[in-house]
């Protein structure tokens, strides 16, 4: 697998707190995970609450764990709660099922880490999280709507 | 963030127990913890059963890790099972999502810690909070009905 | 076995830190146990650091679970590091063996719980402890010097 | 107690890479936290190997957990082993004895964080994150030597 340098992971780190802010998002947690699931670079904003580190890297890992991103985890986990569960019990707490968690893809499409962004909204954590993928360079898993 | 001190968070204690008695509640655990989630002051009634330890921190941890009181973490829960299930999980079971839990901030508006209480109804154990909270001088977080 | 009242617990956590306050001590945190090992009191000092819960508890808890001070458990654990480190893991890190967790017994020589204080010399921290048992009228288990 | 804003624990982060860079040290990890024990910046270089985050969390959040920089903290563990593994267990693994972490002080001395760095040798480890701390305003607590 390529290599997910902590030059690009802080690249996109600060484009998608830079996108929080010029949306006037609440307080973000941005962690980016390397493909083995290990913590590269990670920026928690003023007045975020202690429980966003748990969130943003649980959506990555998830993301990571899985295959797919923590929208589609959570679409899966309203099927399957009890499934879904377990698999937060068996991972050890690392996976958290709500949108917000992105795949990182390289040129040739192969994942090189995740994004997971936790503060506001799932949907505005998501789209912070493509924003900042694509702004490093990198592709952003885009499932269909 | 300003700090939050043992004599204040034991008057938080002191006079939750005080409203619990004046309405004949059931036996009640109090916990205060500071704005980082960490354990200030504790008392447990006699007659309280085990488990109240964990559940009063539960309800002011997770107040302090998402940023709003246990009330909405159980509103919220209730649409989001499976999600709250994982966040539970991701913070090592130190989030209980039941009313009880009660964000503590000062003049400025600023949060410098939550109570969390468990023994009776959660209405009840919140209301106890609620009057924890004021009579120690500091502003109860009070959402809408 | 008899019950440690919340009264007495509270009692004895206040004169342990008076104790504390009298010579000039570190900041300490106090926690007191039932004889279940579940905890009723508990208030720490401002400027403790945020292990001294954690300390505090294990101290009071692995006396509970030994059924002796952690003054000797920690004599023991000198003879026996590896078997107390897997007492400490064994236990979900409940266990810490170090002066300044004391047995609480009654008049008729039950155990009714314990104290543990952390904060600053283990002598220091264990003495606190003793003069709180003692000054709520029950008796600290005193090992040959 | 003020509080740690992201642009200065930033600061903290890029101050001490630099410090790693410029002196050729092994890819180093740099995790600054709040004084809840919080992360709020890392950064990981490439090359590091996957169990520097948790030595460098470790080194912070013990430092903070006992009050002391984590230089002391393996000065005293080499003296009480079996205290400070169950110290280890005691705070579910956060704490790492081995110089490379740093308590930040404020102008008024009080503590606001902490730095934990690993990577290269602790004594480099810990350098850097003085210097880090330096750069951004703050205090290193520099012990006697």
């Amino acid at each position: 697998m390529s290599m997910l340098l902590l030059s690009r992971a802080s690249a996109i780190v600060d484009a998608a707190l830079a996108e929080g802010r010029a949306n006037n998002l609440a307080p973000l947690a941005v962690a980016v995970l390397d493909a083995g699931g290990h913590l590269v670079a990670y920026k928690r904003e003023d007045g975020a609450g202690i429980l966003r580190f748990d969130i943003a890297f649980g959506k990555a890992w998830g993301s990571i764990g899985m295959g797919f991103g923590s929208r589609e985890l959570a679409t899966r986990a309203k099927d399957l709660p009890t499934f879904f569960s377990m698999l937060a019990t068996a991972s050890g707490g690392r996976l958290v099922a709500s949108p917000g968690g992105v795949l990182i893809r390289d040129d040739s499409g192969e994942v090189v880490g995740a994004v997971g962004i936790s503060g506001d909204l799932g949907d505005n954590d998501e789209r912070c999280a493509i924003v900042g993928i694509e702004a490093a360079g990198f592709h952003a898993e885009r499932l269909p709507a």
